[in-house]
């Protein structure tokens, strides 16, 4: 389920959740799509001040201004053609929104209007998809080190792969101890299909990795504050040489539209099967490296520990997600005859494609094998399962189990950690329907 | 291909195009997406008026209203959440989009906001989508005929298929004779995902068919004015009982997001591998008959014709459609390089897979096999498929031609016909591209 990486240094986590009050980057400027509107948020001075198109200094406490409760800020123009009424907006500072459980639809891919954000910084300035051609990355730790525009990348190759993207922090809200970060509950997750270019290809057309290679570390393009240490703000992750390899790659393409800047356009690796924060979005370097990135994110972040205990880099990494499924519908909150009840929802593991799907409807006491609806997009995609259930009047606790083709199971139980990731439990994505 | 349908009647096709200056419904009300503007578009008097709303009876010779260069009409309300950008607008009344051919994508599925747009009549009321669960269809040639909502038939069952939608005239801008209608090129056709109820297990809930029962009569929920003939505008169509048993659903969802009111919604009756005339939208009349349909959409529209010949019920219909292919990238209007040139496009056929796509990049003298990329979503779905060829300086002809697994190959030559209708010649579809 988790890797563990070579222990490098022990820097305080900067990342995986939003920018809060209290943290660097807690004020805002924001254009609503209902008109122009600035928007300070902070609880201190001397802070940094953001806006959707870059970086400013700026200092203010809590303040609303032109705010009137009839053009208050909706969605931020960089996801303003999202579809509000599908999620749980958690944060716009940065940009934080969960696909709520009964947005969800059966049919296999989660469109880009509902599909969950969830960045590192905030989103840089639209200029960046004017040109998309133009945009540039700089390969570096290979026999021959290139900068390629996205127009040359597009000439090495083409790719189309599935894959389920999904916050290390998913399922953090069903941790009991206060995990930090966004409370998640199932939405930050979606599957969706990405075109682009093998990395493997574009690296083969350099010449290879250099020898004593052993990570690719890929880095965003998002503007860095100048007052802040490179590394405690960068989004910057390593992976595993062999597995960008094998299947990462460099996507221009989500669902049959160039990508959109909120979700890491013009260009954005790709890594099927592993956590969201590795697939980086206006991905600008991709160096093979010996070590892994001195970014925080990498040393300290996105690290599986003890409740209490920091982040370091002895501790497994959020690389290759779990086995995890959960129902998606009926939702608590309708009204529900007694007699036969359709249940649906979805399942899928990391490195290998789910291969079975069990229903409880007595919160786990029995189990019957539920049925796989709909396309099979491959590995690393998710499917979407139906069951229909024969229930009474009175609560029922409904709830899932996925077995992938290693033999996984998802367990009953989460692993407790300190930051709330990887949470797989199948009791805690259950839920409660009353019929009657 | 195409299969022959009884005789019955011999009715002038009212269907299958827009409605022109000079037909009925020719007079439109619309409301552009940068404010409320009044069009009248018309050649005569005495016309019925229409709204993204409705219908209204009104009167009036071209006219525009309010309108400046600067708030011209865009698109209209129904579909003004779709990329404009990505379409040729061949008319606003009723709305009909063809998807540009540069802006398909490599990632199987078409977006809604990039899938074609053609219907025959207005789009309904955005009401009947204020509450999705409350529309009503009635099932009737069965044997406990009965009226269903939508959320009585999401209790029945849930299937999930991946369809090509395409216009009959999808092909149509390539004949040389000027066939009446909207000159669609390549993008009257796009793969989606669908959600729904299968026909079938709504129809065994209500007892099966009566006896003696040949066809499925499926019946548009538009409201039709009341100065014509329902037969001449009403959108229905027949197909074959067999075939709405075997598969055909009722669609409440298309791409993860309940179908959008453009497209169908809340209701869309989905025959996969039929041509899009027959997945009628708004379905309100779901029935088994003895005959086919007396309206004009099924007598006389929608049939293969000599040139010259007015349409007739003993002439061939639209059902199922035929083995198809196009390379979309690149286009004509970009540079390109000598060298490798990586080609990509779509292939489809109807009621079984493709198997193979091959391409020519001399005019159809030689053929070289193509590679399938991306997953597959099943028999009804499309393939996208890519080659690599080595270009030199100067002109090329780039041609596509795929083979299904019934053994069907794409035709260099088109069937002529007076309607323009399944055009799958790989010779008209091939394109010129520059190389220097």
């Amino acid at each position: 389920m988790f890797k563990d990486s070579e222990k490098t240094s022990n820097i305080e986590p900067a990342h995986d959740e939003p920018l809060d009050p209290g943290r660097p980057f807690h004020n805002i400027a924001m254009t609503s799509r209902r008109g122009f509107l600035t928007r300070a948020i902070g609880t201190g001075g001397g802070m940094v001040a953001l806006s959707a198109g870059g970086l400013a200094v700026g200092s203010a406490a809590w303040a609303a201004e032109s705010a009137t409760a009839k053009d208050a800020p909706s969605l931020p123009d960089a996801v303003s053609w999202k579809d509000e009424d599908a999620f749980i907006v958690h944060g716009l500072n940065p940009i934080t929104m969960e696909t709520r459980r009964a947005a969800f639809g059966t049919s296999t891919l989660v469109p880009d209007t509902r599909l969950y954000i969830r960045n590192n910084l905030p989103v840089p300035d639209p200029t960046i998809v004017a040109n998309r051609d133009a945009w540039q990355v700089s390969f570096e730790g290979v026999k021959k080190p290139k900068t390629l525009t996205l127009e040359e990348l597009k000439k090495i190759g083409l790719h189309t792969v599935s894959t389920v993207l999904q916050c290390s922090g998913n399922g953090r809200g069903f941790f009991p101890h206060g995990a930090s970060g966004s409370q998640w509950t199932v939405g930050a997750a979606g599957a969706v299909v990405w075109s682009g270019v093998r990395v493997r290809d574009v690296i083969e057309s350099l010449g290879g990795p250099t020898s004593g290679m052993k990570f690719l570390t890929s880095t965003g393009g998002e503007e860095l504050p100048a007052a802040l240490e490179r590394n405690t703000v960068v989004v910057e992750r390593s992976i595993p040489l062999e597995k960008a390899m094998d299947d990462a790659i460099l996507a221009w393409e989500m669902n049959g539209a160039p990508l959109e800047l909120a979700h890491g356009g013009p260009l954005r690796l790709v890594v099927p099967g592993y956590y969201g924060c590795n697939n980086i979005k206006y991905v600008a370097r991709v160096a093979f490296t010996a070590e892994e990135s001195k970014a925080s994110m990498q040393q300290t972040s996105y690290r599986i520990r003890p409740i209490g205990v920091s982040g370091a880099p002895d501790q497994p990494t959020m690389w290759e997600m779990n086995v995890k499924s959960w129902v998606n519908h009926p939702t608590a909150d309708k009204e529900i005859a007694p007699g036969k009840v359709l249940l649906d929802g979805v399942a899928f593991s990391g490195m290998d494609p789910v291969e079975k799907v069990e229903v409880s409807v007595d919160g786990g006491k029995t189990w019957q094998q539920a049925e796989f609806i709909g396309p099979n997009l491959g590995r690393y995609a998710w499917r979407q399962f139906m069951f229909t259930a024969e229930l009474g009047k009175g609560t029922h606790t409904i709830a899932s189990r996925a077995t992938d083709a290693s033999g996984d199971t998802q367990p009953k139980a989460r692993v407790e950690n300190e930051r709330g990731y990887g949470n797989n439990s199948w009791q805690d994505h259950a839920i409660e329907i009353t019929v009657g």
